[in-house]
C-alpha cells in the first residue's frame, strides 16, 4: 500500500526554468526524505499557485513530511498550504496505468 | 510538457476492495480517455473523501476531462468537486524520481 500527498499553495514565482534553478537544491534534499517514493513538481502561473504530488511508502512518513513542509513554506512567506493525504487504490490505478 | 489534474470530493464509500469492484468498469473507460497518460485512484475513509491524480498530455484534454468528470460526479450525487490543473516542472520532478 502506498499513499498520495497532494499539496498546493499560493505562489508568485519564479516559474519554469527559473523555478528549476531556484529550487534545484531543495529538490535534491527532498529526494532524501524518509519514506518518499517520488515527487512531481507542479506550477500554474495563471492561477498563481504551485505545489507537488508525492507518493509515500506509509502514512507516518507522509504526515511528518506535510508538517515539516508546511512549516518550511510558512517560513518562505506562504500564508496557507493545502495538503491532503489519501490511500492509493492500487487495483484501480493499475487499470489506468497509474505509477504506484 | 505534461499536466497534472488533481481531483477530490466528498465520498461515502464503498472503500478498498469493494470500491475496486464497484468502479472497475469506470476505470476501464477512463483508460481510454483522450490525452490521458495515467490516473492514480485515491481514497480516504477517515476523511470521507476520494479522488484521483491524473497526468495528461495537454491542457485541453485535462480541462475537457475535468468538465466531463465533474458533471458525472454530480450525477452520482457528489455535490462539490475540487479540481486543479498544473503544469509539471519536469526537471525538478526528475530530480525526485517523478514519473512524468
Amino acid at each position: 500500500m502506498s499513499y498520495i500527498l497532494q499539496v498546493d499553495f499560493p505562489y508568485a514565482g519564479p516559474w519554469g526554468q527559473a523555478m528549476t534553478e531556484a529550487m534545484e537544491g531543495l529538490a535534491h534534499s527532498i529526494a532524501e526524505e524518509p519514506g518518499l517514493l517520488w515527487k512531481i513538481w507542479t506550477e500554474n502561473e495563471a492561477a498563481g499557485e504551485a505545489g507537488g504530488i508525492y507518493l509515500f511508502k506509509d502514512i507516518p512518513s507522509a504526515e511528518a513530511y506535510l508538517t515539516m513542509h508546511t512549516a518550511r513554506l510558512n517560513s518562505f512567506g506562504v500564508p496557507h498550504v493545502n495538503g491532503k493525504i489519501f490511500a492509493v487504490n492500487e487495483a484501480l490505478s493499475q487499470l489506468d496505468r497509474g505509477p504506484v
